[in-house]
């Protein structure tokens, strides 16, 4: 067999993060205070965030260097292979090159430390004593726990109560890791008791655990929030994935004519495919990009262009981007980090653009994908990134269909050993797929024509 | 930070295992017969194990050839990455240089699909359809389902009914890689229907397990049988953990004082340690190697060095080993893969020749020392291999009271993101050490006398 992993040496890792704001043809339309509707500036953002870290949101420039500091953590896992999956196009039987990169090396198993790291560090740069963020299934959790740890920054995790009770793994890792871990609702914050209040028996959301977050941040000036998707930072911090990626195909003497990966805020979708989408526009290639998300939480491919919040409480800026509304309900999946009503503002107009594509999968297909990869691959992959998966078997099926030796990329975002239970319930034939009727997905458009600009 | 990873190509990875057999100043005895107490012929074996590996066991070349299809798997995976501590040393204040090999990245996310490959392989190669095997917790059961899907065969995993029920990532993990998976005692087997009659309750044992295993196997032609560790090739197959290491530690321009490993069978000790104790036999090196045991099952500490059984039930031949007796009743720990009765032979012998050293930890010593290395280094460590790096780190801080910098390498064997409930019990204070009296460690010896030769 010839080469199946691509590694880089440390001293090849990139330098400088890829800011796509300064390559976009249309740049992204700004966040809007909601009272004012004007476009926020930093100083809005100063309570929740550092300084540096609200630069790097509303920067143009095209490449900012990573620290040193933040090099040296990378370094635990960075870079990360990046393999040949000949087991997967045996299978298939096709024609297609399938490459994948691999996240699930990471200390937290995906690729949310690439962007939890420098938060930290940012925010110890600037004197902030303790984080604070949520959590849904635990993933982002337990990548800003690392990162706090690294740093010496308290870390204090609202972690949405029904995974608390029922994926206790997550919690013992970010425990491991040295965060405090609080059910919410939680009696800490005023915004937990309100719902206790109403209903002590609640399992929580997101949108609870984001503003329990965000309240324990504001009331102290020690602390600050976190968010693992969504914001241009997050995404930008990302892009060293696809960058190390261009490196290693270079090695491998190949280049992508699909790149593929799920889409839940966007930053896993961002961090392989920026840096290759600004060949496209820079250079001209013609690379297609392909975002996927569940049909559980349509928003690319049933969602409307508009400005809404990032949040369900409406704490956040309006953000324009696709979304369901933010107070729609994505269908229960097993694939937790991509039950998000929106997508992130660079996403979103780039899709608008025309510059990427989206299509929707449901989970059935993904986990058969899924199975599918792990029997022919050796690594289970987490659910999030089955949808990827499901997409590439489509591609290359197409691409046998055609008789083309195309070249497919994906970013292989997260392992599945912390999710074992999702497998078991595909096993025994407890999921089902979701269809949405035309009624559900339009149900939660209406209040937000009110947040509209003038 | 200098270079913190050494990743080897995958055309440095090692052509063959590694024989300390040839090397070894007093060779292994023979296993015996248990009736005859006449040592046992391939002849004897040939119904549970396939030839290759039979001829493997009682080899006594120094290198034998890894297959090429065999290559091919590991590469999916290998070879692993050899990681310098930086973080624990600083946490230590330590002169010692500490550098660990990282096994975790395998499909099982442990050391043992090194020898699964090469099982499913051989087994397939002889015409072999289907292999049976036990697991207790379960790591070893998922390296031999990856392994068979690899090649096409049927995998039975027998798993300890009590594991079964309280640890089901493990098996929804075998699933996943197409393994069958009985809770044992079974009533697929007689063994395990014997046992049911008498108590139709029964949380099982290993010992049961294996002997449902092997009957299965020696039931049916097409069907063999598989073990994890302990035997010969087994420890054979681990090598290339230690001969990457070499030539790992060569790049980084050291060689090892001291090297660690937890030691449940010796297939992990042996794995980094023999490639290493060869350069001392032959080549004059002085690097100490130390086996550290769970004081829950001080086999090599507190011991005799016998003829005994290697399994509780006694199906298997006899063989000469550092022993508490086969009827030993380990105490209960979290690390499973450390609670077995009796050492493999090699490393038996080689503590009796004093070319090796062994210590036994206790568990809230070793779960400390995961945490601090978790915290400093960004692998959550599995409970087995936490015991290694409580000797690492006693070695580094009398590293530091000396003023020396010793070179220390461990194997980090797996990652503990399926042990994370063993964690929760650390930190909720549930775990306790354990002291056994005289009585108890003597308590299975006498039984034993009757099996030795005359």
């Amino acid at each position: 067999m010839p080469q199946k992993k691509i590694f880089l040496n440390e001293s090849e890792m990139p330098s400088h993060w890829y800011n796509i704001v300064a390559d976009m043809p249309n740049k992204p339309l700004p966040p809007l205070h909601p009272g004012t509707k004007q476009p926020v500036g930093p100083d809005d953002l100063s309570p929740i965030f550092p300084m540096d870290l609200i630069l790097q949101e509303v920067s143009t420039e095209r490449f900012i260097e990573i620290p040193d500091q933040v090099q040296d953590i990378y370094k635990i896992w960075r870079p990360t292979p990046m393999m040949r999956a000949y087991g997967l196009e045996k299978l298939l039987d096709t024609p297609a090159k399938i490459y994948y990169k691999y996240e699930g090396t990471s200390p937290s198993g995906s690729h949310k430390p690439n962007t939890a790291v420098p938060q930290a560090y940012y925010n110890m740069k600037a004197g902030v004593k303790r984080l604070t963020t949520e959590t849904g299934a635990g993933q982002w959790g337990t990548a800003l726990s690392f990162a706090c740890q690294q740093f010496g920054l308290g870390c204090e995790v609202y972690m949405v109560r029904i995974s608390y009770d029922q994926k206790p793994y997550r919690k013992f890792m970010m425990n491991t890791f040295g965060a405090e871990v609080f059910a919410s609702p939680s009696n800490r914050t005023q915004a937990g008791r309100d719902i206790l209040a109403l209903d002590p028996t609640s399992t929580g959301s997101l949108g609870i655990a984001i503003s329990e977050a965000i309240e324990r941040a504001v009331g102290d000036e020690h602390t600050k929030y976190s968010l693992g998707s969504v914001l241009n930072h997050v995404l930008m911090h990302q892009t060293i994935i696809g960058q190390e990626c261009l490196k290693q195909l270079e090695y491998a003497g190949d280049y992508p004519d699909i790149v593929i990966a799920p889409l839940g805020g966007g930053s896993n979708f961002a961090g392989i495919s920026f840096p290759f989408l600004r060949q496209n526009i820079v250079n001209g290639k013609k690379t297609r990009f392909i975002a996927v998300e569940p049909a559980s939480c349509p928003k690319l491919t049933k969602g409307v262009f508009k400005y809404d919040f990032g949040d369900t409480a409406g704490y956040t800026p309006l953000l324009p981007m696709y979304t369901l509304g933010h107070n729609f309900r994505p269908a229960s999946i097993h694939a937790g980090g991509l039950r998000y009503h929106g997508a992130s503002v660079l996403c979103s107009q780039l899709l608008r653009d025309g510059l990427i594509e989206a299509n929707a999968l449901q989970q059935l297909e993904c986990f058969d994908a899924g199975v599918k990869f792990a029997r022919a691959e050796g690594i289970i992959p987490a659910p999030e990134a089955t949808h990827g998966i499901a997409q590439v078997i489509r591609e290359a099926e197409q691409a046998k269909k055609e008789g083309v030796a195309k070249t497919i990329l994906f970013n292989l975002c997260g392992h599945g050993f912390v999710d074992m239970q999702a497998y078991a319930d595909y096993f025994e034939g407890k999921l089902n797929d979701h269809f949405f009727t035309n009624e559900e997905l339009t149900a939660n458009l209406a209040e937000i024509e009110a947040l509209q600009p003038a």
